[in-house]
């Protein structure tokens, strides 16, 4: 049994939480609006984010940061990505050395190009950090419907400690080294998934958004690759599998945000619809950016980003993606004759 | 402008045939089947298989097939994968040195282990053999919804010419030398159609799914590429592209037959549900007899010959599949500490 706290009580920190504690460990949950540790004290559901799934009474709710930190073995840093460096600093003063930071949102920071785990290293140098991802819908995993995730860190012995703390007969983790690439993987599944959720927004159909999906997880595997990230994490759950669950889901908020985009709203007007952060308009500026740096083509990132922030029509970027003059699918493989 | 005939009436011969006379080609449409000649010269429209698009009346609709072959400079061979052999040994008679011939269904022989394209060479050394295949779902071509495919062929101008014949607006067609990569991407993928259907059926979330369908592709490819098949093919859209949309399509009988089965019907109750021909079936006894020939592991499609042939309940084989011990995602991957 270890002592762990959820920092974060969205639905993805909420879902971890109640799986913790049927594992059979000792959980808190913090969040920094302390109108919601109310409303989940009295309630014992967030009726909002995760609802029909209980939270269980020995699950310890709180506002106090420092008391969700002194003693736990696990932090499980569950805020989305953009209060990722903002929660890191504001922890900091309370980690001890060698404390376990296993953080679970997705993205890349827009002014720095780092990834979540890297912004956490560097805010908190003290603490020893892991990520966990995959294909997870929160609201699935809620319901206990059977789920796989990797956990990625750099010591093999900190990863498979966290295996045994994760896996359930629901929930099965894998461990990998390959933090980086788990990483890339899951920032940028998210820019794609606005894309598939433009195409359906659009009334276009599954072939569309199959093309799109096949080209997608080339253009995340190319920049992932150059950056330093695996093929095989890549081409994994937490490449393909989550970019698969994503594009396809009803759960997904960029999908959803990118529905709304192909039926015409604006990106403010739909990030206010969605109500939860779209992390994808953030790793898709981010995503250029790297594009740049590493001299990678990312063709459907780019429209994304032209119909996100340069006003273009949904429609005029997803028929320039399916117009594009490619005579050979791969041009480097031979004719016979 | 050529002049095309498509042999066989299903959902996918009819939406080539009317794709094939917008794009200002000679068609003519032949089935095997006289009632269905006679209904769909009467109706022009398949109102059973591809209800809701017209069959103009300039596409010429006949029984009688060396009428349908004299002169033809293309043949689109659009019969379900069992009937490919008897078909090709009927037309031999009437084709003529170097008439080509573009196969269009998907699947593998269970005798002979051959795809079928080396069947149609097999009966018919004097035809050249080229075949289409992609995301494409019938229902959405003959909505004109935008939709990408392969054509692959031995010789590069064939290649070419078949790609200037097919390509519309809405339907933009990529070339590839790699015929053998391209039909066993289309061919395995509907065994892991079964197996995604076979989950939801069993009331699994897209978690689950997202997991089958990660690893499902990691079979293919082992597979695919053991035999010959070139690894970009099966990671793009004949491969990739064409599983995902057939795991997640409403539209897929494959899948819906999964569907079936994960709800407690036989492999025979599904299919007559289906009504249509299910090639996953046939393709997955065929995919194991491979998978021994080139001793390569196919656990997702093991499981799913299993509960087709040997009354495995559904959720003991998804459960197997979930449950397996495998400690890293890829043990290939090095730790640094």
């Amino acid at each position: 049994m270890a002592n762990i706290s959820i920092l974060g009580a969205g639905s993805w920190g909420t879902a971890l939480a109640v799986l913790l504690h049927k594992n059979g460990h000792n959980v808190t949950i913090w969040s920094i609006v302390n109108e919601e540790v109310e409303m989940l004290k009295t309630e014992r559901e967030h009726k909002d984010k995760l609802p029909g799934t209980k939270i269980p009474e020995e699950i310890y709710i709180t506002n106090n940061l420092e008391e969700s930190i002194l003693g736990k073995e696990i932090m499980v840093l569950a805020v989305p990505s953009p209060f990722t460096r903002s929660t890191a600093q504001i922890m900091k003063p309370f980690v001890a050395e060698g404390q376990v930071i296993v953080n679970v949102a997705k993205g890349i920071e827009e002014s720095s190009l780092k990834t979540l785990s890297e912004i956490i290293e560097e805010e908190i140098p003290q603490a020893e950090v892991a990520v966990l991802s995959g294909p997870s819908h929160a609201e699935e995993v809620g319901k206990e419907l059977p789920t796989t995730c990797v956990v990625g860190t750099k010591k093999k012995e900190t990863a498979q400690m966290l295996q045994q703390v994760f896996t359930s007969d629901v929930f099965r983790v894998y461990t990998s080294p390959d933090v980086l690439g788990i990483e890339l993987g899951g920032a940028l599944k998210n820019v794609i998934a606005l894309a598939a959720g433009i195409a359906d927004g659009l009334g276009y159909g599954d072939n569309t958004k199959a093309a799109l999906i096949t080209r997608g997880i080339a253009e995340i595997s190319r920049l992932g690759i150059a950056m330093g990230g695996k093929k095989e994490t890549l081409n994994g759950l937490t490449g393909i599998g989550d970019l698969i669950v994503t594009c396809a889901s009803i759960h997904s908020r960029n999908r959803k945000a990118g529905y709304l985009i192909g039926q015409g709203k604006s990106m403010d007007e739909a990030m206010k619809e969605v109500k939860m952060i779209v992390e994808g308009v953030y790793s898709a500026k981010a995503a250029i950016a790297l594009a740049k740096k590493y001299n990678v083509d990312l063709p459907i990132i780019e429209q994304v980003n032209l119909v996100l922030f340069e006003n273009k029509s949904a429609e005029a970027a997803v028929k320039e993606l399916m117009l594009r003059d490619m005579k050979m699918e791969h041009n480097n493989l031979p004719w016979e004759e």
